[in-house]
C-alpha cells in the first residue's frame, strides 16, 4: 500500500505569481482595445473575464492566509499585496470599460505610450513575483516601477496640457480626461504594489 | 418611595435600526427632488436636515461603542457598520445638493430608475437591522442588496453611454454625469454595508 | 576632556511645527500662482520644491516615531498627524499643477477667496503646533479650523453654482471644476487634521 500524499497547498509565490499574470492579460487587451479596427465589444467581454480571473486569485490568496498558521510574510503585507495587485486589474477593467461605452471618437496618439508603460509594468511586475521567495534582487523591481510612473507621469502631464489646449472638443475632453485618469491610475497602483514589495523586503531583510 | 430605574441605554441594535432608517427618508427625498415641480430648495434643506439627524445618531453609535465594556459583536465592526451607513447618507446629501446647485435643464428618465433602486436598497438594510441580534435570515439582505447592486450598475453604464452619445449639450454632460455618479456611489455604499453585515454574520455563525 | 553631548533629537513638536510651516508657504505661493501676471512655471517649481521639503519632514516624523521608544501620544496619532499634513501640501501642489496645465482663461474672483481660507488655516494650524506640547489651548484651534471649514465651504458651492449658470463656456467650467475642487479638498484636509488633533487632546486630557 503506497503512502498518500496530500497535495501541497499552490504556494503564496505561486499565487502571487499568477495574480501578477493576469496583469499582463489585462495590458494586452489594453493595447488590443485601442488598436485600429478592434472589436471593442468582444475586447472588452475579454476584459470582464479576466478581471473575473483576477478576482478569484485575490480570494484564494485571502483564503489562504487565512487558513495557514504560518505565512512566509506579515498577514497584513500579504493583504496588502493581494488586494494591490487587484486594484491595477480594477483600473484596466475601468479604463477598457470606458472607452467601449463612451465611444471617443479619437484617440490620441499618447494613449498608447500610457498603455507601453502599463505593459512594461505588468512584465517587470510578473517577473518579480518569483522573487518574493528569495527576497533577492527585488531593488531592480521597485527602481524600475518607480522609473516607469516618472515617465507615465510625464505622459499624462502632456496629455492633460494637450486635452486643455483648445485642439479638442469640449466632449472629447470630458471623454479621454476619464480615461487617461484610469491608466494614469494604473500606473500609480502599479508603484503602490512596488512599495508595498519593498516594505516587506526592507523588514524581511 | 419608588425606585428608580435608569432608563437603559438604547442598544445598539437600535440605534442600527434609527441610522437605517434616515436612510429612507433620504431616499424618499431623493425622490421627491427629482419629481416634477418639486420645490427644491426646500427639499435640499429636509435633506441637510436628515443628513443631521443621521451625523448625530452615528456620533451615538460611536459614543456608546466607547463607553461599553461588552458590545454585541467586534468594535470595528460597530464602527465599520456605523460609518458605511453614514456614507450612504453623505452620498445621497450630495446627489441632492448637485441637482440644487447644477440646475440641470434635463433630467433623464433613467435617473429615476436609479433613485428606485435606492429607495429599495434603504427598504431592505433599514428590515435587515433588528435581525442582527438574532443574526437569523441576513443571507437574504446581502443577496438582495448584491441583487440591486447589479440592477443599478447596469442603469449607470446605460446612462453613462447615453450622456456621451452625442444626444446631450456638453454643459448638461458635466452636470448630469456627477449626479448619476452621485447616485450609483450611494448604491456602492449600500454594497459596502452588506458586505460587512456578511462579515459580521460570518464571524458570529 | 569635556563631556560629549548627543544632540537632542529634534522633539516630535518642532518636526510638527516644520510640516505646518511648509503649509504656510504653500498658501503663499498658491496665492502668488493666482495673482496677475504671475511667472507661472516659476511659481510651479517653488511649489514643487516646497512639496519636496513638506515629504522630507513628513519621513522625519515617520523614521522619528518608528525609533522612538516613548512617544508623546499615540503612534498612529502621530501618523496620522503627519499624513494628515502630508495630504493638505499634496492637494496645494495639486492645484497649483492644474492651473499651471490647464492654463484657464478665466479665474473668478473667488478663487482668491478659497486661497484666502486656506492661507488663514496654514497660519492658524502653524500657530498651534507647538500647543500640542502642553495641550492647552487646543480647542481654539478646530473651533476656528472648523469656522474657515463651513466659510470654504459656502465659496465653493457659490462657486460650483456660477460655474454652472450658464456665464462660461465647457471648457472653462471644465477646467475650473477640477482647479475649484482641489482648493476645497486642500480646507476639507486641514479640517482632517484639526479633528485628529481634537481627538488627541480628548485621549490626553
Amino acid at each position: 500500500m503506497g503512502l498518500k500524499f496530500r497535495p501541497v497547498d499552490a504556494s503564496f509565490y505561486e499565487l502571487f505569481s499568477e495574480s501578477a499574470g493576469h496583469m499582463v492579460t489585462g495590458a494586452g487587451l489594453l493595447a488590443e482595445m485601442l488598436a485600429e479596427g478592434a472589436d471593442r465589444d468582444a475586447v472588452a467581454s475579454r476584459m470582464r473575464d479576466a478581471e473575473h480571473a483576477a478576482d478569484e486569485t485575490t480570494h484564494r490568496i485571502i483564503k489562504q492566509v487565512n487558513s495557514t498558521f504560518v505565512t512566509p510574510f506579515d498577514r497584513e503585507d500579504i493583504y496588502a499585496l493581494a488586494s494591490g495587485l487587484d486594484d491595477i486589474m480594477d483600473m484596466m477593467d475601468e479604463a477598457v470599460d470606458m472607452i467601449l461605452l463612451y465611444e471617443p471618437s479619437v484617440l490620441p496618439k499618447e494613449l498608447s505610450d500610457q498603455v507601453e508603460v502599463i505593459q512594461r509594468c505588468a512584465e517587470v511586475t510578473v517577473a518579480s513575483m518569483p522573487r518574493l521567495k528569495s527576497m533577492a534582487d527585488l531593488s531592480e523591481f521597485w527602481i524600475e516601477i518607480n522609473r516607469l510612473e516618472n515617465q507615465g507621469d510625464k505622459i499624462f502631464r502632456r496629455l492633460l496640457a494637450s486635452l486643455f489646449s483648445g485642439a479638442y472638443q469640449p466632449m472629447d475632453v470630458l471623454k479621454l480626461k476619464d480615461i487617461v485618469t484610469s491608466l494614469e491610475g494604473a500606473i500609480d497602483a502599479f508603484e503602490r504594489v512596488a512599495n508595498t514589495v519593498e516594505q516587506i523586503a526592507v523588514k524581511e531583510s
